[in-house]
C-alpha cells in the first residue's frame, strides 16, 4: 500500500478515554483524559498530559491527587461531553447523576458507574509544550466483585471498556482476537499470521 | 455495584499495541508495546515504556530514533509473537515475512503492512523503576494512502486497528460508538446518556 508523508503529528492510535476525577476545596471535578498511559510496572505508575488552562489541571496541581476511572461503551456520551466541556461552567458529575465513592489513599473519589478505578499520587509535573505530564503512582485500584473470580483473577473481559481512536469512540464489547501469548502456544505452531 | 480494593497495579485499559521497530548496525528489530502514549499534541510527542534488559532498549538508546507503526487486527498473532519473543533470539521481522520502508527522517524502517507510522526521535530518557521511558518527538507520519481522502482527512475507522486490554487483544472493526463532540451536538441535547 503506497503511503502518503505528512508532517508529525499525534496520530497514535487507538488510546483510552478516561474520566479523572480531582477534588479541590469541597468540590469534585471529572474531565476526560486520552493522553494517558501506563509507564512503569514496578513500581506501577501512569502518566497523564493535561493542558496548563484546564481546570483539572490547576486541582491536580493543587493536590497531588487524583483518581483514573475506566467507563465501560455504556457512558460514551459521559466521556465525550466530559471531554468537551469545562468544570468552571457545569458541574458535569451532577449534570449526569454519576455516584461517587470516598477515595481509600487519596481524597479524589471514584465514579461508582465505572467497574475499575485507579487512585493515583502525582510524583513530577513535566512541562512539554501543549501539554504538561503528571507522572504519577497508582497506590491503590478498586474493581467490581463482579469482575474478579473466585481465584482473585480480574476479568476485563467481561467489562465492555471503552477506547478512542483519532476523534471516535469504540466498544470492546466483541470477542477478543486472542490472549498475550497465544502466538506461542503449542497449538498455534506452524499457523502464525 | 460492590468493589474489592486492590493494592496499587498496572490496570489501565484499554492500551494501544504497537509495533516498534529500530535499527543498530544493520539490524533491524521490532518489538510490540503497550506502554506507549500521546503525551503533547504540540509539539507532537510520545512516550514508550522500555525494561532496560530488553534488547530494543539497547538499540533504541544508542540510536535515540524509533518508529511507532500501527498493525491492523489481521496482525494479531505478530503483535502477540514480537510481544513475547526477542530479536536476540529471532529475526522476527524476517520470521512473517512482513515488508519494510525506508525511514524518512529517521533511520529505522517502517512496516509496510502497517497502514500508520509515526517516526520518533528520542529527546529523554527517565528511569522510574522496572521500565525507563523515552520521551520522544513524532518529527514524520506516513499513512496509507487509502485512508486518506480527497481533502486530505484521515479515516482511521477504515484501518481495522486493534488495541490491547489487560491480556487480551481487540479488534476495533465494529461500528464507532460516537464521534469526538457528538454530546454537545444539537439533535441529541435532551438525551444525553
Amino acid at each position: 500500500m503506497p503511503k502518503v508523508a505528512l508532517k508529525g503529528s499525534a496520530l497514535l492510535n487507538p488510546l483510552p478515554a478516561v474520566l479523572i476525577t480531582s477534588v479541590k476545596d469541597g468540590f469534585v471535578n471529572v474531565f476526560t483524559a486520552a493522553w494517558v498511559a501506563t509507564i512503569c510496572t514496578k513500581p506501577p505508575m501512569v502518566s497523564v498530559s493535561i493542558r496548563p488552562e484546564r481546570l483539572s489541571y490547576e486541582m491536580i496541581k493543587a493536590s497531588g491527587e487524583f483518581t483514573i476511572n475506566l467507563p465501560t461503551d455504556k457512558l460514551a456520551r459521559v466521556v465525550d461531553f466530559c471531554g468537551v466541556r469545562s468544570g468552571r461552567d457545569v458541574d458535569k458529575l451532577k449534570k449526569f447523576g454519576l455516584s461517587l465513592e470516598e477515595g481509600i489513599s487519596v481524597d479524589s473519589p471514584s465514579i461508582k458507574e465505572c467497574p475499575v478505578s485507579l487512585e493515583c499520587k502525582v510524583k513530577d509535573i513535566i512541562p512539554l509544550g501543549s501539554h504538561h505530564m503528571f507522572i504519577s503512582e497508582v497506590v491503590q485500584v478498586k474493581v467490581d466483585k463482579e469482575l474478579v473470580d473466585d481465584k482473585g483473577k480480574i476479568h476485563f473481559e467481561k467489562a465492555k471498556l471503552m477506547c478512542y481512536s483519532h476523534g471516535e469512540y469504540f466498544s470492546l464489547a466483541g470477542s477478543p482476537l486472542g490472549k498475550f501469548g497465544y502466538s506461542v502456544q503449542k497449538r498455534n505452531r506452524g499457523k502464525i499470521l
